[in-house]
């Protein structure tokens, strides 16, 4: 796989949406997205995320305070934008997989300008849930159910399944539980 | 279907988790869950959710307050928990389909005792991400992708799929765009 998948969060404020913001930015490191972009600047969530990366592996990156029209604007690939508003986005995956991608995900008010600038306003139902869920459930899609393998090879910690308690293995160390 | 299929989030601090749980509650009745249980007492997203039911239809129920291992006590069903550390979800879906299922999401710590009193501890990937995207991949799953059709009969509001905007049509009357 060499596509780019990129996703960008908009609207953000850091006193409410921290957790929910942090959430995003998991599903995206998990699932298979090669980066986020937020557009508030906020160096706390870097700090977060980029702990996890260290720890659980791969080259995730984050970046905050780039507004978003200058993202999508400086964005050569498609521009998809998850709304429960849009078009069910199984119907435009097919023309999506293996193309450079940048997801945009809102928070509550999202910017009318934005369904203009993208490429796709895409649905995943269309019913009030929330973007943490419709981003894994297209990155779920795009990436044909890649989040059940542990990607990330230069891993620090590696979680090895268990039916009944918690595994984890140290690099070069033995396993703990 | 028959089935019932159960939601109890545990963990929940009011203070700190309102926006997550809230999330976590429009997924599970967007997804296709009957009810969620939360085991802390929290009024304001009863409220919530009741709100967003009393719009968009369906008979999704919420009750906070009830003691998790009350919950999972009185559970007849299969008993389910959804951590990064259990074994991948997609190789135990063909034993819960069509069965009554109580699926259990944790805040940050769970308690010890969950691990051993559920039939089945499963990941949605194993790195760390989100309750919430992992309740949407397990109900998308579970239910066969669902999530597409607008299921809630008797929705007051109801949108229509629009590729440049917002169509909501309210029950008896003209579509708004």
């Amino acid at each position: 796989m060499t596509e780019v998948l990129s996703v960008l969060r908009i609207g953000h404020r850091p006193s409410r949406d921290k957790r929910v913001t942090t959430h995003a930015a998991l599903v995206a490191r998990a699932f298979g997205a090669d980066d986020i972009v937020i557009s508030t600047r906020d160096p706390e969530i870097e700090k977060t995320i980029s702990s996890v990366v260290s720890r659980f592996g791969g080259r995730f990156e984050i970046r905050s305070g780039i507004p978003w029209n200058e993202a999508l604007r400086s964005w050569g690939g498609t521009k998809v934008h998850l709304t429960m508003y849009g078009t069910p986005f199984r119907e435009a995956m097919p023309k999506l997989r293996g193309k450079d991608v940048m997801v945009v995900i809102g928070a509550e008010k999202v910017p009318p300008a934005i369904y203009q600038m993208v490429d796709f306003n895409l649905s995943v139902g269309s019913q009030p849930h929330s973007e943490i869920a419709a981003l894994a459930l297209f990155l779920d899609s795009y990436f044909e159910g890649s989040e059940d393998t542990n990607k990330f090879d230069d891993a620090r910690l590696q979680i090895i399944p268990n039916s009944r308690g918690k595994t984890v293995v140290e690099r070069g160390d033995e396993i703990h539980q």
